[in-house]
């Protein structure tokens, strides 16, 4: 049975994260004075992401969006760096890189194919304003901008696919969270909802040779090499 | 100052209720043997309205979807005709209609001039599903689904205005209400909107003679004659 809707997962799996925010990050904090391996500095940012969001999901904090916690992961990893602290709008600045992203090459015509058949929402952490001005940067349409601003809660917390189902007036079990991470796919699964893995090899950059093609560990119902792929499995 | 969003009453200002449900319902309950004044039902069903959802606005009800309402409202009406009730399912296909309204002819065209310039948003008493389904029909594109799902609220409760601002995180003066009903103006500004009224002198349904341009009582920022002339007045 095909799903009725799609629900995406969107840093990483839609948008190049680590290319976007090492380019951007360059060309706001150079002129600063700031010289760093600007990858290395995009993956010491992520890498605070999981750790700042999870007392959240475990009830140790109440909800604060990803601007909230993008600037107090960018405050601790500069410090990290020996770096003095800078001023508040170029924080800001830098804060706001990650409401635009770049897509991923097949990113907007796959999700246009896959948009023809399906409704396609975003299911992401981020609040619903970042989604809604990253969808604007990318030219991304979607049907609804549904994840953590609704559900006041970041993925993997069942409330966040729960309450996109819910807004869908959609069971679980007919709608398919597409991402490119295990513990989303699987969080949603423990949720009834059908899994799309899509290999993103390229999300923490580069590796060395060509063999890398960051197939999955666990068993979902589909597994994609990219949206033209998934659109092809699900018969757009 | 222009504002940094667009918030879209979408019922009447943005589609064609009163001409889509006329010829929808007809296409449904002739064959089941109904025959009305189509226009006269389609005005009988909207009239419903307010009344069904003033007290969840009142708090005397808890929030309802408009598929719950339209429902209660529909049954009311097809009683009031006489008519015998309707099977389960034809009902629930009539509730549909209103997920699948036609846009008025500017609409579409109108509002892709907007949205190149503003954020878009949908402050409508329709649920998330409801709007999500209309745009897909009627091909309009939205930045973000807002109104009363989020706010678990009708309009003209505050609530609703100011959920939507916050979800955009935006001030409320620095959004704009665009609608062609006074009321929702009204409640608009006492939250601090801005307020963009739109003339939809054949919401009704036609009116007799080509004089009636439906020239509101109260005054707001902009008075426009569609969307087109929206986006003249707004430098799109």
């Amino acid at each position: 049975m095909p799903p009725s809707a799609l629900f995406f997962d969107v840093f990483g799996t839609v948008v190049d994260w680590h290319g976007t925010v090492a380019r951007e990050a360059a060309l706001l904090l150079e002129p600063a004075g700031v010289t760093l391996d600007w990858f290395a500095f995009a993956k010491a940012w992520r890498n605070e992401y999981a750790p700042s969001f999870m007392p959240i999901v475990k009830g140790e904090r109440s909800y604060a969006d990803l601007d909230v916690l993008h600037r107090e992961n960018l405050l601790r990893v500069l410090a990290a760096e020996g770096l003095p602290p800078q001023d508040a709008p170029l924080v800001a600045e830098l804060v706001h890189i990650w409401h635009r992203l770049d897509p991923w090459p097949d990113a907007v015509g796959g999700l246009r194919r896959l948009r023809a058949r399906f409704p396609c929402c975003t299911v992401s952490n981020g609040h619903a304003a970042l989604m809604a001005a990253m969808a604007r940067h990318a030219g991304l349409e979607w049907d609804l901008i549904l994840g953590s601003e609704p559900a006041q809660q970041y993925k993997p917390h069942p409330r966040v696919y729960r309450t996109a189902a819910s807004w869908m007036r959609l069971e679980t079990g007919d709608c398919m969270m597409v991402a490119t991470h295990e513990n989303d796919l699987k969080a949603a699964a423990e949720c009834g909802l059908k899994t799309a893995y899509v290999c993103r090899p390229h999300e923490w950059g580069r590796r060395d040779g060509d063999g890398f093609d960051d197939m999955p560990e666990g068993r979902y119902d589909l597994v994609a090499r990219d949206f033209h792929d998934l659109a092809d499995q699900l018969g757009c």
